[in-house]
């Protein structure tokens, strides 16, 4: 199943696709794609719900993020790009969850920052309480994935006093979507092609099987940190072809529109704009 | 005001300390100590409301936190204490809200963590939506103040590739409280006395007029980067004498308790256990 939020900003209700990739609306079924739902998503007939009409916005596919995870260097062709070596353990960060923004929402860049950069992502979205489990019983935790653009300001990532939580976490820099795709429509998780396309112009390609440490490694490694909870979302990182390494760097401009695809997961577009 | 919250976790109410320092229920005036209300408190006569019987346990003192940021380095005794220099900008980093623990909960170790430590410091609480605020302006965000402790591993935060993160998120690792305590109760923010003491001996002496960024240099600055929501809580650094400062380093043992005092914010008492 591939289900959505639609709606204006805070005012969501959660749809799903029909075989015809229509969006029906599911607001008779669940109060949200939030919490505790997500562990138990519903197995339906969609052409039994009512066809939602005209086409509204999209918003993250997932409500109340109570944690979003992101894993750095966890590609071997992006570690190296970067002229580093792949990490003994995965690399983690968090984002504010303050940062999540719909899938064609515009992204904005910060007053001043001049570095903003794309990241096309594997979202894996938490669906079941996770702590201390095994990579063998990782899978029985997740609800679904979905794409992340962890959109990075690499000044402020890089340059203003250590730790890369600055320069990730600024307002839209997490657009997530358009869908939460249950793990059944993946053949592999493990073999998903990638791309960013900024103007029309092909800038990141990978695919999930570079990574590093896989997404059953990750959820089992993070369990033994922290307890995992149904709505927190994990972003996989990032294949080669980040602005940063590009040879001139590239960095997003006003105007520029960033164009993600993952197989299986859609396609996110995302204008950029800069704070008032 | 002390506005305080009481129950078994999750199961939390609000509350407020009358003149005796005794717990009154303020369930029947706001639903809880969480999001919008926290930008409008009421100021009342606490005697008006019914006391609380016995002395059940607190929680943290606010509820729903979307997002708890943390100021590294940012005591010039204490960045000495480390042999690094004051950073140019505040070093920040975000700690999962999953660890915040109430103030006289367990704080429970992760398998195999063995260089657990303690850090006081004051904590900001945000009641009011904050982007782009001038330092003049910044104390109208601010709904009150209250203990947090940063709790950290330092195996899992220095020496597991990269990022503060993975030591700072463990469950328990955020100890709040006891009390959220409004503005008008200080005196001077800025001139505070901070102790941890850890089996009655002290360990970590400080006054916030030693903070590199004030609280309200801070509150500007992080809006600069991000919208702080109401809810939002933001831990200000520590001053020196963490056990990793400690000559030879003191760390956090099963059996051990900390006590952490902040003058005019009270007190909190947290028994060290380790993660079955």
């Amino acid at each position: 199943m591939k289900f959505a939020r639609y709606g204006e900003p805070g005012q969501e209700r959660p749809g799903v696709l029909d075989a015809e990739g229509r969006l029906r609306d599911l607001s008779g079924v669940l109060p949200d794609l939030a919490g505790a739902v997500l562990g138990d998503l519903p197995r339906l007939n969609p052409e039994s719900l009512p066809l939602v009409d005209g086409a509204p916005r999209l918003g993250p596919p997932v409500a109340q993020v109570g944690k979003l995870i992101c894993i750095g260097l966890n590609y071997t062709d992006h570690a190296a790009e970067l002229g580093v070596g792949p990490p003994a353990d995965p690399v983690i960060f968090l984002k504010a969850t303050s940062a999540i923004n719909g899938p064609f929402d515009p992204v904005s860049l910060p007053r001043g920052a001049v570095r903003g950069d794309w990241e096309v992502e594997l979202g894996v979205v938490i669906g079941r309480r996770a702590k201390y489990v095994s990579e063998a019983r990782a899978p029985e935790h997740v609800a679904g994935y979905t794409i992340i653009n962890d959109v990075s300001e690499r000044g402020l990532q890089l340059e203003r006093s250590g730790q890369w939580t600055k320069g990730k976490s600024c307002d839209s820099f997490a657009p997530m979507g358009p869908w939460l795709v249950t793990p059944d429509e993946l053949d592999d998780v493990q073999a998903l092609d990638m791309a960013v396309e900024v103007n029309g112009v092909r800038m990141q390609s990978g695919n999930t099987r570079r990574m590093i440490f896989s997404v059953a490694q990750i959820v089992a490694y993070l369990s033994e940190l922290m307890t995992l909870e149904p709505g927190d979302v994990i972003a996989t990182g990032t294949p080669p072809g980040v602005g940063m390494g590009h040879k001139p760097p590239r960095y997003l401009a006003e105007g520029d529109e960033m164009v993600l695809r993952i197989s299986g997961l859609g396609e996110q577009r995302s204008p950029v704009v800069r704070d008032e």
